[in-house]
This record gives C-alpha cells, structure tokens and sequence, in this order.
C-alpha cells in the first residue's frame, strides 16, 4: 500500500515550526544568551511557551479581519512586546528587540531533518508550506541547511492555515490534483484540515516539541497514508 | 568602490532565461530529439527562435489586460500552439505538446552557473526573480542543480517585468532597503528598470544567447554597479 500510495505523489509539503525545526529549545537557548548578556534572571522555558502561545490568537486576528493580513514576522514582534512586558524586561534597545524577534529564522533542526529531507528530495519535490513568512524561511533554511526544492509560505496565499488557500497552493501553482500532493506534519489538526482539501497526509511524530514529558499520542497508522517517527522513518517508507 | 558596495546587498536576484540558463540551446536540442523520433524534417534553430519571438508579445497581453494574470507555462503553451502551426507540425499528441512546452523547465545551465551561485550564496541570498512561473523555475533548479536560497518569480507579483511590483518584491518581503537587493542579468532593459526603483544592477554578458555572432555589446564598466563575463567573474568582483 505505501509503496503504492507514494508512487502517485509528486510533491511533498512540510509544515515547519514544530515538524522540522525544534522551535522550543532554540528560543531557550537564545533567551539564556541573551539574559546572560544583559544580566537578566528570567525563566526563558517558561518565556518561550509564553510566547509561542500566544502565536495561534495572533492568527486568529488575521483570520477574523481585525487586522488586515500581516506576516508573521510582525506578529512574533507584536506578540514579543507582550511577553517582554509580561515577565517585566524593559531593557531592550530596538536593534536587540529586532534581532530577538528574529530568533525564529533561526531555528535549529531537529537532528534527522536535514539527512531525512536529502534523501526525500531525491524523489519529491520537497518544499515548505508554513504560516512562517517567506524571508524568515529562506534565512531558516540557509542557517539551518534544509535542503529545499521551493520556499511556499500562508505569505503566497496570504492566507494562513487552516484557510483552504493555503492547502490547495500546491495544486495549483504545480498543476498537479491535491492527491499528488503530501502534507507532512507534527500536528493532526493541520493533516486533518490537508486531508479535509484532497491532500495525502503523513504524521511524523515529534515527542519533544513542548518539552520532556509533554509528548501527544502516535496516532494509529490507519489515519494518514504514513505515519513515521521521523523523516529518516518517512524516506524508508515511501521508498527514497 | 565594488567591495564597498557589495558589503551593503543582502540578496542577490536573478533573471534567469538567458543569465541562468542557455534557453535557445536547450530548445533546439530537445527539438531535434523530438523530429528524430516523429520523423520531422524541422530548422529546430528556426523553431526556438520563432517560440522565442512570441514571448514577450504574450507577456504583454497580460500587461495591457487583454489577459488576465495567466502563468507562463500557459503562455507557452499558447504561444507553442501557434508556432507549431506556422512550421506545419501537426502530428503530436496532447502528451507530446505537454511534455515539449516544459521544457523551459529543462533548461540546460551556463557552464559558470551552478559553481559561480555556489560562491555567491556563501555571501548572499540568492533567489530567482524571473517571469517564469514558480514550478517552472522549481523543476528547472532540480534539474540543473541550481542551488537557490529561494524562488522568487513574477508570480507571486502577479505582475510580469518591467512593472514595477516585481522589482519592489524583494525589498518588501525581506524588509530591504532597494539598494540591498542586486538584480543580476544579461538584458540592459531588465536592469534599467530595476535601477529605476532603487535595486543595484549588475550586467552579466551572455554573448551566446542568441546564437554565434548575435553578440550585445559589453556595456561600460560604469553602467553598472558591476559589469561581469560570467559569475565566478561577479563572485571575484564582490569578493564571495
């Protein structure tokens, strides 16, 4: 069935905070940096979460048409001006605040993606489809080696998921029927809306994403086409 | 004066048919395989360029509106129709006119292309900004090897050259200054205009792509920010 199923697919597309990139830990260890730069005691586990919470309501304004759309980058930078003043950091200059913010082009892979994504690029087209913004994936994928075919980003669509626009990019700008097309994601709601628009859908199962102990359930195989433990797991599968 | 101003670029876009990649040789060659296995008695050199001559007469047609924003891919395939016509070939299936219509995404490299963008992605971003559309210029880098930070295209402007969206596409997206952002190209009409809305130019000369003997003329060397023979010349001059 796999062997079958992988054959009919021609494009492979990676939601990436989370799935490729371990978001958390990067933003850790720059937060530790920086505290230790400017003398700061502060719980930077606890800052990231806070500040990835906050990520999903600050969609969700573009979403509802409170704001007029905007990209991510300026949502993590208005969102960072919260959580700044939450934990009581007021002593910033802008050009930290700016190269802070920009932590997320920054992010570091988890340690199979970079041998995964080789290996499946030899027999997909790889690319991103993330609510990321296009030069915060470019400067991801070039700091962190992700061997891209294409960059694809809710910034095409201007729409971010799980708007249909942003599932149905792929078929259209490649010609290709939305089963030729393969969501590969951490995150079953992001699948489930992939395979609510036609698309094949693999899980890839990330345990660390929220820390030691905060691992969400392996759904059972018969969910998604492939459900793998990493992207070396997905290549064996689907036979790259 | 070239160091000095190559430390102020942070991304380097290219032109691609005719800088990147040698369009006329890669068509003839592809239609010459073509007649051998039809049996057609074809000037394949005639052919690319009749297909050629179309080009930017179709591209105009979106610009006036007697389009609405169609894709190139399509264009070609439009204009192919009326080329095939006008040589009298009439033998091909759908299959056939489908898979020789891409193969402006097969197009064959300059032989400095890949090595020089290597160099010059140690330094810069370098990405695509080329009136071809987004899977065009995908399978064209997989296929050429061409090592892109990402691909940039007419396409998400919805706008083809010389309007000026598609040269202020990189300057917005990345939250540029123009003058940080360096269009490279062959064509002096491509980088007037991007000189127009603020991007640096460099000019680099493709005396082939028109054929032996058609050569433009190098411009002056201050013309240009940098004036190039090929890009490992260009990487030399902006010391990547």
């Amino acid at each position: 069935m796999s062997h079958t199923t992988a054959a009919l697919i021609k494009v492979l597309a990676f939601d990436v905070f989370g799935t490729v990139v371990d978001w958390r830990s990067s933003v850790i260890a720059e937060g530790e940096r920086l505290g230790e730069a400017k003398n700061l005691t502060i719980d930077w586990t606890a800052f990231a979460d806070a500040w990835r919470a906050v990520y999903r309501p600050s969609l969700d304004r573009v979403q509802k048409g409170e704001l007029p759309w905007t990209k991510l980058d300026v949502l993590h930078r208005m969102s960072l001006e919260e959580i700044l003043r939450q934990f009581k950091i007021d002593g910033l200059s802008e050009a930290e605040k700016d190269h802070f913010n920009r932590v997320w082009h920054r992010l570091k892979p988890w340690p199979d993606s970079v041998s995964g994504l080789q290996r499946l690029k030899t027999r997909f087209v790889i690319t991103t489809l993330s609510n990321g913004n296009l030069s915060l994936l470019t400067n991801m994928a070039k700091h962190a080696g992700l061997p891209w075919d294409c960059i694809l980003s809710a910034e095409n669509a201007r729409h971010y998921k799980p708007d249909r626009e942003i599932y149905l990019l792929i078929p259209e700008l490649f010609d290709l029927k939305p089963e030729e097309v393969m969501l590969v994601a951490a995150h079953e709601n992001d699948l489930q809306s992939a395979h609510k628009h036609g698309l094949r859908t693999a899980f890839v199962h990330r345990p660390l994403e929220h820390g030691p102990g905060k691992a969400s359930a392996r759904p059972p195989a018969e969910r998604y086409d492939f459900v793998a433990k990493d992207f070396l797991d997905l290549a064996d599968q689907v036979g790259a």
